[in-house]
């Protein structure tokens, strides 16, 4: 029989981060892998390189969802490298793929992922990130937390089966 | 030699929208027709639907691009019906095929698309729809309209080329 | 009301043909227009290039799906570019959108194509183009054609509804 | 510093294969993870689950990129599910994330596999599978094998780097 699967938790955020959203990313990723988690990012760099950074530092699981043709474009701390073609199109399969998500900092393209993720029912957390009004209406989807700790603890209590 | 392309512009939002955004697309569809624009939607019902009837009533060019297998779950008054069988990918392809989008409410598959027509570089132009800050700044990047009148006008004056 | 839609039907090919098979996706693109059908293709150059260059001479519609991120990349007999930003996968697309296919030469992009066609009860007509054998067995599901008119008759026949 | 990743190879083939083709499948999966290399698959029934299962009897990785919107679609041998959400057009991501292919039967899904493997220039080796002639030319683009340690062998020889 399969082992029991382990929890898969996408960690979102821009390819150029500032020092302080790398950090967060870096500690977010230990944390994830040191909790038992896999972690499922777009495989490139800035906050994805750094989350990957830190969960394979306690020898986590890293997966990374491209956009490109090329394997080689994943940060080297990817372990899974999972090559789409389809550009953009890959957000949805990045969120899609995780159970919850941690949104740090980030542009529109993680703003993409985190409208996928709501669309689809998966929880999002977020740190330093968007925040979103409705029609003049606050909009509090995006669960916001303080910390890396955390953000972790609420994804992992909030991940869907 | 082929004539001189029409503009294209997108206008997204909610399939179950309220009384008011239903009313808000039929004008904007008929308007950008009024102005000889091509209107490009997700095919479906609601403000997609709506659009497209403004538009056909005045003999607009409409363009559906939808998300499943099957021409038949266009509304009828989609004139092109673009089957991607990509599901919310699909999201990425109708914005990018405008040279400016117009959102009209809609709720996290309208949120989606918008990030991804700002990613693009790709003016997006609100109506009742969301508002964002980023990190606790206001991001002003969607330029709200008050009118379909005056939502048409922008979306025509800033379209890229 | 809506008019009653036209037909739709896909010519693929490669972007590289010989000048015979442009001299065919030429011919395939006039027939198809002058029979009051809509042309939807890859959008890019050589065979739907050729395609598109005939439906026009006779005022046919044109519509290309095209891989990348811009509009521009399209060529000049394409009316309706639809622009998807999801590379090689914009191919199901392309056939998704038709009633049936005509496929011209080709390579294994058109091969692809071919094949998501048949995946999906698409019909495909096939113009000096592939053929396929399954575990030594011939699968005659490509319809063989001698002629750009036998190609574009056989295509509306069976194009289905 | 990350260790030296292992190759990925792609097993494809249908969902509803003969009591051969689920054999040979249970085996290239059993000799691939014997071998050290991690196996992709479209993550369903069929070969895919053959695959798998043989696999992870061994105690190999796999990997099953899945077309829908859910994890729970997923084989019980697939250990780390990815979710497209894009039906069919993950069949290409499928292909380009292994760095060889090997097709076992299959129908028109597993034919626009190859078709999306020969076009990025990804091998493909051949068991009782699909096979090819261009404007009536013989296509030996797909390597046949006749055993699945033949095919495995053939795969892992030539996996592009």
């Amino acid at each position: 029989m399969p082992e029991k699967k382990r929890k898969i938790i996408a960690v979102i955020g821009g390819s150029e981060p500032s020092a302080e959203e790398a950090k967060l990313a870096e500690k977010v990723g230990y944390e994830l892998a040191s909790q038992g988690a896999t972690l499922v990012c777009g495989g490139l760099g800035g906050v994805m390189e750094a989350a990957c950074r830190g969960a394979s530092s306690v020898g986590g699981v890293t997966i990374g969802i491209l956009p490109g043709d090329n394997a080689r474009a994943a940060n080297p701390y990817v372990q899974i490298p999972i090559v789409t073609g389809i550009g953009y199109a890959r957000n949805i399969s990045v969120v899609k793929s995780a159970q919850a998500v941690i949104a740090i900092g980030g542009s529109y393209g993680t703003l993409s992922e985190i409208a996928h993720a709501l669309q689809g029912g998966i929880p999002v957390i977020g740190l330093n990130t968007w925040s979103l009004s409705r029609n003049g209406q606050t909009d509090n989807s995006i669960i916001q937390a303080q910390s890396p700790t955390e953000a972790v603890n609420k994804a992992l209590n909030l991940a869907r089966d």
